[in-house]
């Protein structure tokens, strides 16, 4: 339909998959998933059919948008929106409402992080035409992913009522919940994780900005009516955007919005939160290891190996590592130590080796 | 004393030290003690005082004759021996004592490894002095190491009765024993290291040759009486070399000679044999970690890190690993891995990647 809009968040920082990520090439970038494209550019591919090119907005960082817009070279440069300064979610979304609302006032607004990994993308496809439909009809739509195990690294969305075969009303939102809350949501069967996808028109999103986040509201009615005088509004966004209110979509909008649906869907969706969820993703050979480079291997088992082309890794007696190397960096650690990589990142700036972040 | 020449055994192919050490630059190339120095260069810069750069010769094979050289500007051209193909160290000593016969019949010859390392150079002076005045009388002596440890990667001397002070008669060699003969080697009291170097008059270990091994006496008459004549001996050391017998110096001249004696000294030798030695006589940070790059480590213990100028190493839960990283290549293992290294060598040839060798 020619009202749908995406509107893509990709102010990713990087931290997690450093060295790979850097500063300059945040997570977005990267081919995590192994097929060549970069997570940001599978999720614009991936909307191929619903909206083209031309109504894809992306709102990323002053300092990553000529990159964003390298990867996408088929989207018009003025739909890369750049932010100043990082203000979180809702900004994004109040400014991408602004440039869809510009265009048109009762255009559907897809909102979507730049950097899920969604295994059917078949499934996927059908699960986005429902959230659309519902949205059309004015309500704020969220996606849940059924849950297929316990995970602790999600924030879950309780489902209350359906309305209609696969859109319910959304009971309540819920925090990262612990090990125990966690087996007890799989357990209960009406929670889902939330995939931070949203669906709404410009007009319902505004008007709930409007009663909520009035600032934001009038930020974005600003830079509405110059774009939709033919004026830029980059300006006027710089001049504003580190006043904006910090807050994330999630907290700001959708927790206490008057009317949120969720529609419900298994598509195999992952977020690609750690080098832990990018070799689980990843193609394994007999002994489980993922080799993204030249590699000589002796006694290893389950490693993730990713070099640089032209450049051997050899393993001797290696078990769940994770090797990443790159030109001027490599990281060596177990799997399950994933979630230090920040730890790495926090000590290099402490020691003034910033020029490896 | 003018009459003493020095001919260094450098003819190591370089497979334990691999990715530092290559086909084309082997380990007497490599600064693994840390002081800045190669190997090689340090093994002749511990004869200064002892033995002048133009009476050191050293042979190598083809292939590294113009490293040795570049690594070794001080020393004439001639005095690097270039072997057309590796035939073992008894041709090394035959074409050593032709070239130091040629100069001098009498000319006293320390033969050395190319790569040990000494830790008391002060120690080692005293030793050597010793054996080359018992060379000078016209015994075939070698110097053994007393040992420290049941090493069981090291051959044995036994030694028999003491001939004078520091200096014994020798009762047998013994080949690498296991750790329960090495333990009762340990215990005796006479059992000294095979330290491979050997001193003798090179009429004497000519002597020697003739008696045991004719065709390589053969040879060395013949390169001497071409050098005595003033001709390059080099044309007909090409043709003959890959039909000259191919034995050690130990099992070939030294195990069978008539009258071998040696001279006992503890002067911190040690043979490099694996990256475990070069750790093991490394400098080590208060977590056991030896750093030979810029690194970022959480977490970490005991870890052996040489990296590229310029390039950044993060270990996160790192415990006695070695990581070896070279422009083109990567080495990962658990220290007790390190004599594993020649199966990725091995691993190389057979997958036809020799450009990593």
């Amino acid at each position: 339909m020619d009202d749908v809009y995406a509107v893509i968040m990709a102010g990713g920082s990087g931290t997690r998959f450093w060295p790979l990520s850097r500063a300059s090439w945040p997570k977005q970038f990267l081919a995590l998933a192994g097929n060549g494209r970069s997570l940001l550019q599978q999720t614009v591919h991936r909307l191929a059919g619903i909206v083209p090119s031309e109504r894809v907005l992306v709102v990323t960082s002053e300092k990553h948008a000529d990159a964003t817009r390298e990867q996408l070279p088929e989207l018009p440069r003025e739909n890369v929106l750049a932010e100043p300064e990082g203000r979180n979610t809702a900004p994004y979304v109040a400014w991408g409402a602004a440039h869809v609302s510009a265009r048109n006032p009762r255009g559907v607004m897809a909102v979507l992080p730049a950097d899920p990994f969604i295994a059917d993308e078949g499934a996927y496809r059908k699960v986005i035409d429902r959230a659309l439909a519902a949205a059309r009809d004015g309500g704020l739509i969220t996606i849940g992913v059924s849950p297929t195990r316990a995970e602790t690294g999600y924030g879950y969305i309780e489902t209350g009522v359906e309305l209609s075969p696969g859109l319910n009303r959304v009971q309540r939102f819920v925090e990262k919940p612990d090990a125990e809350r966690a087996e007890a949501f799989l357990a209960a069967g009406n929670f889902l994780w939330n995939s931070g996808m949203f669906f709404f028109r410009a007009d319902a999103v505004l008007a709930e900005f409007e009663r909520q986040l009035p600032l934001l509201h009038e930020f974005a009615t600003t830079c509405r009516t110059q774009l939709a005088n033919g004026q830029s509004d980059i300006e006027y966004a710089r001049s504003r955007y580190g006043s904006l209110t910090s807050i994330s979509i999630d907290h700001g909008v959708m927790e206490n919005a008057r009317d949120i649906r969720v529609v419900p869907g298994s598509f195999g969706w992952y977020d690609i939160g750690s080098w832990t969820t990018a070799y689980e993703l990843a193609t394994k050979d007999a002994q489980g290891n993922t080799l993204l480079t030249e590699a000589a291997l002796i006694d290893s088992e389950n490693c993730y190996v990713r070099g640089e082309a032209g450049k051997l890794v050899a393993l001797i007696g290696a078990r769940d590592l994770v090797v990443v190397d790159t030109p001027d960096a490599l990281l060596i650690m177990p799997r399950e130590r994933a979630q230090d990589v920040k730890r790495v990142v926090e000590s290099l700036k402490q020691k003034h080796l910033a020029k490896y972040l």
